[in-house]
């Protein structure tokens, strides 16, 4: 077993704390990591806030820098710049596996954390630590060009809207409506309007108004504003709603043009529409999250070709509960990323 | 005002009772009717067992013969077979009717019974009746070579699967699963391997294996045996679900593929589903019902060209509430349709 730091959380006590981490030996396929950056999610502060029989460190989008490698591994050397999403293994036989769609394995993908190791039963520990152990497969060559702390969010968060995007041929003359513009909201603008889509924020309040715009975003529509969402009718192509708690899908699938889509990417549960909302214009309800290993590998690559990475305002990980607290408070434009660098010293 | 003799339901009664109705004088686009066929669909039998103020004429899905012709009548002439759907006007003039999809119209489409006229205020009564007037716009040439009794059933239950069967893109390759083989399944079936699909029977029990296999299916899957879907998981491209009462999408979902579609036309109200359901494969969940002028011709001149009717029990209309009965049982294989001639007989 070989030893990190990291923050930890008990069981039943979202606070967390630093600790000493074990990780696994290096498998033949596996390569330890030196996690520098690491986004914080809205999934982590949901499992912190759920009760639970073991302790659990959050983080599954991040960047760092290969430290060692098993015997096997052929794609990445000592000093590769590397990120790392949410899942780090699947059954790699079934269907949705051999589509590269790990993501959707019939088996259920291994988590990076908050899962069960698929060979030695152990539970997964994620990315609010140092260091991460992790089969090369499921690691992604960083591109040179993309900052590491800006990048890390892409690979929960960007991958999320990534795969509905494209799987929703957004694309020039595709009419995108985004809503809600937090941290998977201004990701989805940003790669929308990157894959040419004619892109509009809706939001709350008009608050946001000039960050959409700063964004690239066609114009924002306010919700509170029953008369700018009936303007709006049936004018989107695609629309994603990243809205984190569960709302009335009705008003925003009558933004749904004919034949369109709605993706909700905001949260798990139980969804109820009104089949009418739907009948009307054969308008489509989904749901997206996370991603397959080529989709990811795909995106990246999409966003070093076009400067596309999350605002993230970056705090070193010692002040890691006091930005759940601030992202549970909505004051985060757009994500946080935790700079893991200060565990290296004995104080922080 | 015109009369005619059709069959009226009262206020907070189900019996249909045969009665003298009134029509309109025809307007100068308006075309007279000589109902000779039609079908009885689910929305009758709903619509009857219904509180209402007023009385009320079912049949929305009819055939017959033209007898009069407004002055601007362009496109009929006394003496044509024509058929007849669920609605009867509309707007015309917003962007879902200068599409084409008058069904979706921004000012609601005129219903054939149960809606009010656009121009008059007049209640609609259906096709339950000898004559009927509509306007030209919204009847369809009859194509010869359809039988008129066996076509009906297409103007509701036929476009109602044909508008998502084509919306989906069905086609050679396609794999689409029917639930429910009824009157809407049973169309569902024929025009999907019409258009080349690959297409499976999902119902309660194996005893419709033959009627199945007779439709062309290429299987049937007993949706009660939990392994028999299990083994169909992520199978189907297109899945359309006729089950007429709210029901667990949740089992259906999973049989559904990779960035597939399962359109609920069964019934109305609302629909409830796991995200997980939708996420886990990027799946849609859609409804229909109903269809536009454009496509509703081209269903017509698809359905003489693959020689595709309904399977129909034809009955004198002086039957109707046996009908209904049988209806209500789930005794009918696969569509009734009245015929209309026994109204000319004075004690039919």
């Amino acid at each position: 077993m070989r030893t990190t730091t990291g923050w930890l959380a008990g069981p039943d006590d979202p606070t967390l704390r630093r600790a000493t981490l074990h990780r696994r030996d290096l498998r033949d396929d596996d390569i330890a990591i030196r996690v520098d950056h690491c986004g914080v999610c809205h999934t982590d502060l949901h499992a912190l806030h759920t009760p639970r029989d073991a302790g659990l460190v959050p983080g599954h989008e991040f960047t760092g820098v290969v430290t060692e490698t098993g015997p096997a591994v052929t794609r990445f050397a000592i000093g590769d710049p590397v990120a790392v999403g949410n899942i780090v293994d699947s059954c790699g036989k079934c269907p949705m596996c051999r589509r590269g769609q790990e993501n959707f394995c019939a088996e259920f993908p291994t988590l990076t954390y908050g899962g069960t190791d698929r060979h030695d039963g152990s539970p997964t520990l994620g990315a609010y630590a140092r260091e991460h152990v992790v089969r090369e497969d499921f690691a992604y060559r960083l591109p040179a060009g993309l900052d590491p702390a800006a990048a890390a969010p892409l690979l929960c968060a960007g991958i999320t809207v990534w795969e509905p995007l494209r799987a929703l041929g957004t694309g020039p003359g595709t009419r995108v409506a985004v809503i809600g513009l937090g941290g998977l909201g201004h990701l989805a603008v940003k790669l929308a309007i990157a894959l040419g889509a004619e892109t509009t924020v809706i939001s709350r309040s008009a608050g946001k108004a000039a960050d959409a715009s700063r964004l690239g975003a066609r114009e924002l529509l306010v919700s509170a504003d029953p008369r700018q969402l009936e303007a709006a009718r049936d004018r989107f192509d695609v629309v994603i709603d990243t809205i984190a708690v569960p709302h009335d899908l009705g008003p925003y699938l009558r933004l749904v043009a004919l034949d369109g889509t709605l993706s909700q990417v905001g949260h798990l549960g139980s969804l109820t529409v009104e089949a009418m909302d739907l009948l009307v214009g054969r308008k489509k309800l989904t749901s997206a999250g996370s991603g397959g290993r080529p989709g990811t590998a795909a995106m990246l690559d999409f966003c070093v070709r076009h400067d596309v990475t999350a605002d993230v305002e970056t705090v070193p990980s010692a002040r890691v509960n006091e930005v759940l607290d601030r992202l549970s408070a909505g004051d985060v434009r757009y994500r946080f990323v935790l700079d893991l660098a200060d565990l290296d010293h004995a104080d922080s």
